[in-house]
C-alpha cells in the first residue's frame, strides 16, 4: 500500500542554522523558507536525489512541534512521510487493523496540497507516521 | 556532498509485531531479520521504491541501542543516513566545519558491508546521523 518515502521531517530550534548546516557543510540542495500559516510552522525543503528532508520550525503561539521541541531543545526526527495512491483506503484499511488515525480522521492539505493523515505514534513503533495523497 | 537518503532507522521493542505491521497493515516489501552481532542489533529491511526503513532490535547483552530503548519504550527514529561518495573526503569536511564524528573517526563495516561513520546528533539538530560510502 505505501510508495515512495516522501520526506522526513526533522524539527529544529534555528531554521536559518539548521538550513545552512545542510547547505554548507552536508552541500545539500536547500530551498528557501516556506511559511505554512495553517500548520503552524515555517518549512525548508531540503532535496536529495530520492526524497526529501523537511526542516520544520514554530510559526505562530499555537505551534503543533512547541511542544516537540521543548521536549527536545536540540531538535530532532519528527515524523516521517509515506505516499499512498488513496488516502480513504488507505485510512480505512488501517482503522480495520485497529491504528488510530489523529484528528476526526478526515484528511487535511499538508504543506504540499496534497490530502494527509497522520497516524498514532503509539500504533506505530513510537513514530509519527503521516500519509501523503500523491 | 550528501546523496541519497539510504534508510531511515527505526528502533523497535518487538522486532515480530513492527515488521508484520509493516508487511500486513502497510503493505509493504519486508525482508528476513538479520542478526549483525558486529552492531549488537538484528535488522529488518522494509523496500520502499526510493529508499528503505530499517528496523532495529537489541541483540545481545552490550546493544548500542538498549538505552535509546530504554528511554522510548514503545521504539522511534534512531537515526538516519546518507550516502556519500568519499566517507574520508566527508569526515575531513564535516571535522573542518565544527563536527564531531562519533567513536575514533575511522570508519566501520555497517549492515551493508559499507563503510559508514556516525556524526554526533549535538552538532546535527539533535539527529543522529550516519554517513554510508557507496
Amino acid at each position: 500500500m505505501i510508495g515512495k518515502l516522501n520526506h522526513v521531517a526533522i524539527a529544529v530550534p534555528d531554521l536559518g542554522a539548521a538550513a545552512a548546516q545542510y547547505r554548507d557543510t552536508l552541500g545539500a540542495h536547500v530551498n528557501p523558507p516556506q511559511d505554512e500559516p495553517d500548520h503552524g510552522v515555517t518549512v525548508v525543503f531540503i532535496d536529495l536525489p530520492n526524497t526529501k528532508i523537511e526542516l520544520l520550525h514554530p510559526l505562530g503561539d499555537d505551534s503543533p512541534i512547541a511542544g516537540f521541541l521543548a521536549k527536545n531543545p536540540s531538535g530532532g526526527i519528527h515524523h516521517i512521510c509515506y505516499e499512498v495512491d488513496d488516502i480513504m483506503a488507505a485510512r480505512d484499511r488501517l482503522t480495520a487493523a485497529g491504528a488510530r488515525v489523529l484528528g476526526d480522521g478526515t484528511p487535511k492539505i499538508g504543506a504540499h496540497g496534497k490530502p494527509v493523515l497522520f497516524l498514532h505514534p503509539k500504533d506505530f513503533t513510537g513514530t509519527l507516521v503521516e500519509l501523503e495523497q500523491v
